[in-house]
């Protein structure tokens, strides 16, 4: 029997985008089924009825769910292809911690820098920028956090490239101006074709921020 | 080359306790190290510097930060006693999406119940019993979340059983009289040796709530 996968997903989100990628790298055909986060669909709510949340894989009618257990999931499921996660169970932890880090950092506080205003905004930008040169560190000369291969933490962490601009344009600040590596890594990443057709232009997600800013009453 | 392994912790830490039960099932000594939090040790900032936090599992001198990640990193290196994670990816994929459940929820509800009065302390206290009944509705029938086995769930979730009795007393209920199985799974863990020995008496842990309480000045 061919596998049967299905992603339930919402074009701008960055978790969506992490499970694209590990699809796309491990060559995997899939259906892409679009939510509408306002009226979920009945498979969204019986497939992930805990958290009901996009994204949901579904994979031979079996739901996964959580991004980064995605991305696991589809490294352990499809291991002849484009390993995401190293063997050696040191440089795993190491991996699942830098992607742990980008998980607790840095949706949080762009979602904070085009939310807030003032102070509040400004602290937030300084401390997105501070978690940006942390990973720049941990970046060094490396070609992409896996070594010389696209791995889990760039999985992980790349889909925000496509956010930048719509944090930027909010928070008045320059990503480049502050951390030219970080943004030579995500060129590199999008220049590999399971990064950028996993990810939509910047200019449609800065689109969609203004219009959330605008629900909301931010101007 | 015997393993050097050392567990920097903290003796209240849930999280600290994790890695004591992994490293006890897997039958690993090691030397446990005690944090004073007010003046952390020169170790501890060279072996955490990103987060700074206990518990840090430091083996043959490299360091392996963040409970869930040290567990399954104890899992992948000591593979042949014990395991703790299942080897098919999806009943892994629903193991640690279980953890991360106990990991988004438990702490920061109970902490509320004791950190906060009135209202806001009902509230978390209301959620607190929700996300315990969702718990025990996973666990069903079964012996352990791991099946006959103690698994990677029971570990992540057990140390909070002598966390219960705080939260009972400051918040003013009953955990068993609204989670009877999740009592009678936590009673069958304590009967393992890897887990009574790495939770502390929950009458020291009150009394360590009861300290903090007064250290905030919540009466």
């Amino acid at each position: 029997m061919a596998d049967e996968v299905i992603l339930l997903d919402f074009w701008p989100s960055p978790f969506g985008m992490r499970v694209r990628i590990a699809l796309a790298e491990k060559g995997i055909k899939y259906e892409y089924k679009e939510e509408d986060l306002r009226n979920k669909s009945p498979l969204l709510l019986q497939m992930n009825p805990i958290h009901k949340k996009i994204p949901v894989l579904v994979h031979n009618g079996k739901p996964i769910c959580e991004s980064l257990i995605q991305v696991q999931y589809i490294d352990e499921v499809w291991k002849g292809k484009a390993s995401l996660l190293p063997s050696d169970p040191c440089a795993r932890a190491q991996s699942r911690f830098w992607a742990d880090y980008v998980d607790k950092k840095i949706y949080d506080l762009g979602r904070k820098i085009w939310m807030c205003k003032g102070e509040e905004q400004e602290a937030s930008t300084k401390e997105f920028i501070e978690c940006l040169k942390v990973l720049e560190a941990e970046l060094g000369d490396r070609h992409y956090f896996g070594g010389s291969n696209l791995g889990y933490v760039d999985v992980v962490f790349v889909p925000f490239y496509t956010w930048f601009h719509a944090y930027e344009q909010c928070g008045n600040f320059s990503i480049e101006a502050e951390c030219p590596k970080i943004i030579a890594w995500a060129k590199r990443c999008m220049q590999k074709e399971s990064v950028s057709k996993s990810l939509p232009d910047h200019e449609k997600v800065y689109g969609f921020v203004l219009e959330l800013k605008k629900k909301f009453g931010i101007e």
